[in-house]
C-alpha cells in the first residue's frame, strides 16, 4: 500500500525537503511512497529544489478514507492534512512538541534537533541509506534554513555534526555563503498580496482556549515588512475577525542581526507581549529582541501565560 | 539533572527491564538516570531480575514538580506516575498506539515492534552501546514475554532478528527452554488475593467516553485461573463499581496453547463481546479463541465498537 508522505499546511525547506528524501529512502527499500505537499512554496524552497534539481512534490488536500501517511516535520492535527482522523497515521518523524492520538502503534521518531532533516539524516546514516550528492545538498539547505545557519537558539551541536557529516557528499564549498543565497531567495517577495505575506509562514496555536495565530517572517531584509507595516496591521484584524481568533503577531525575524520586530492587531496582543515579555512599544508594534524562535523562544511563554 | 526512567503501572517484564537497561545506558554516556517503578512486580518479572543479578528498581509514586523523566513501554498519563503534567517529558520509547501532549519537543523512539526492549535494542545496535551478557539477557526475557516466544500476533520478524543477535552476547543455550521457565514463574500465583490477581496486569482504557478495565492473566496454567471462576467473577462486579467502570474483563490467556477464556462481570459486557467478537458463551464467561493479545486483538475492537 503507497504509504503518503505529507508535509505541513505551512510548507517551508524543511518540511519539503523531508517529504522528498524519506520518499526517496522508503522506495530505496522497496516500500511506494510520495511526497505531498498542502499548500505553494516559498522562494526559499523553490530556489532549492531548482538548484539540486529536484520535482515540487504534488498538491493533495485530501486522500482516500484509510490511505496510510507519514508526517513529516509535525505531528498535530491543525497542522496536517484535512480530515487525518480518517487516514491511517503509520509513522511520524518530527522535532516539535506533541499532541497526537492514534488508534494503534506506529512508528515515532522525534528528536530535540534543530530540524526534521537532522533526524532524518541519522536514520540513513544508521541504516546505511547511500544518499547522493543532490539528496545530502537538500537536506543540508533544510537543516541551515530551520536553524538559521546555526543562530536559531533551537540548533544543537548534533545539527552542526550532522551537517559536517552530509557535507563530506553534498561538497558546498562555501555553507555560509549559501546560507546566505538561500536566505536571500526567502527574502525576495515581489509583489507578494499582504494575505500571503502574512500566510507565508504561519501558525495557529491553542493556548487553553484561546486561539493564537503567529505569522513568521524570516527576512535578510526586514525594512521591505516594516514598510509595508501599515497595510500588514490592518490585514491582522482583517484575519483575526474572519477566523474568530483571540490574537494574531507578526513577527518580523532579522536572521542576519537576529532581531524580533513584532506587529500585532489590538490592544489585547499589545497587554499580552508586554506582560509575558516585560516589553514596552507603541501601538500595534513592539520590539521583541533576540526571540528569533517562534517555536522556542515565543509559544512555550504564550502558552504558558494563557494556563 | 537526574532523569527518573519511569515504568508503567503494571509492572511487566518488558517495561522493567527497559527502565533497567535503559537507566544503565544512559549512565554510561554520563547521563545520570534512576530506574523507577510504580507497583508490585510479578513472578516472571522477579524470576529474571533475580536470575541475571539485577536490583529491583526503587518504588517512586511520585515526584518533585519539573523532574525530567522518560516514559518507557508507555506514553498515556493515566498508566504512568501521578501528576505526570507537573514533571517534564524529556522521553519516550514505547510500542503501543498513543495518546500524548507535551508542552515542549521531546525524544520519542516508537516502533511497531513486539516489545519495548526490541526498539531499545536497536537503540544500543546503534549507538555502538557495549552490553553486559546480563543485560543482554533480560533484554532477551523481556522480548520473549511480551511476545509470548513469538507466538503473540505482536511478534515481528525484527524482534526474532534482534534476539538471535542480543543472544551472541547472552548465550543462553536453550531460548524455548528459557522462555517455559519464565512463563511457569508468572504462572506461579501462590496464594495471591482475587483483587491482586485481577490487578496483576491490569488497564484502564478510554473508548468514547466509556471506561472498560481489561485485566489479562497469561498463564501456562489456565485451570488455576477458571477454578477460581466464581470468586474472579465477584470481584469483578465489586471493582467495576466502586471504580465507576462501565466494562470489566479478565481473560485467562493459556501461553502456550495461545486460547483466551474471558470472565466477565455481567449482561452489559456479554453484549458487547458477542457482538464484537461474534462469540456465544455462557454467563459471566466466554471463549475468545486465539486472541492473545490485549493490544492487538482487543482493544481495537473494542475502541471501534463504541466509536
Amino acid at each position: 500500500m503507497v504509504k503518503y508522505i505529507i508535509s505541513h499546511k505551512n510548507p517551508d525547506t524543511d518540511t519539503i525537503c523531508s517529504s522528498i528524501v524519506y520518499s526517496n529512502y522508503l522506495n530505496s527499500e522497496n516500500i511506494e511512497a510520495v511526497p505531498i505537499k498542502l499548500g505553494n512554496l516559498n522562494n526559499e524552497t523553490k530556489f532549492i529544489l531548482e538548484k539540486f534539481g529536484f520535482e515540487i512534490p504534488i498538491t493533495k488536500l485530501s486522500l482516500d478514507e484509510n490511505s496510510e501517511v507519514i508526517l513529516v516535520d509535525h505531528n498535530e492535527e491543525t497542522q496536517s492534512i484535512d480530515d487525518l482522523e480518517k487516514l491511517k497515521i503509520v509513522g511520524i518523524i518530527d522535532h516539535h512538541k506533541f499532541k497526537l492520538k492514534t488508534s494503534e502503534p506506529l512508528m515515532i521518531r522525534a528528536e530535540v534537533l534543530g530540524s526534521t532533516c537532522s533526524i532524518l539524516s541519522k536514520i540513513f546514516f544508521e541504516n546505511g541509506y547511500d544518499l547522493s550528492k543532490n539528496e545530502a545538498s537538500i537536506l543540508i539547505a533544510a537543516i541551515l534554513s530551520d536553524t538559521l545557519f546555526f543562530r536559531s537558539p533551537t540548533t544543537t551541536n548534533d545539527d552542526k555534526l550532522i551537517v559536517d557529516r552530509l557535507n563530506k557528499v553534498a561538497k558546498i564549498p562555501d555553507l555560509e555563503n549559501f546560507s546566505l543565497e538561500m536566505f536571500e531567495a526567502k527574502s525576495d517577495l515581489g509583489d507578494i498580496s499582504t494575505e500571503d505575506l502574512i500566510k507565508l509562514d504561519y501558525k495557529v496555536f491553542d493556548f487553553n482556549g484561546k486561539k493564537f495565530g503567529i505569522s513568521v517572517m524570516e527576512t535578510t531584509n526586514p525594512n521591505y515588512g516594516l514598510s509595508r507595516k501599515d497595510e500588514i496591521i490592518a490585514k491582522l484584524k482583517e484575519i483575526k475577525k474572519r477566523e474568530n481568533l483571540d490574537g494574531i503577531l507578526f513577527s518580523i525575524v532579522d536572521i542576519l542581526n537576529e532581531v524580533n520586530s513584532t506587529l500585532f492587531s489590538d490592544d489585547f496582543e499589545k497587554e499580552v507581549l508586554f506582560k509575558v515579555f516585560k516589553v514596552k512599544g507603541e501601538d500595534n508594534f513592539v520590539d521583541l529582541g533576540n526571540r528569533v524562535s517562534r517555536k522556542k523562544q515565543l509559544v512555550p511563554f504564550l502558552e504558558k501565560y494563557f494556563e
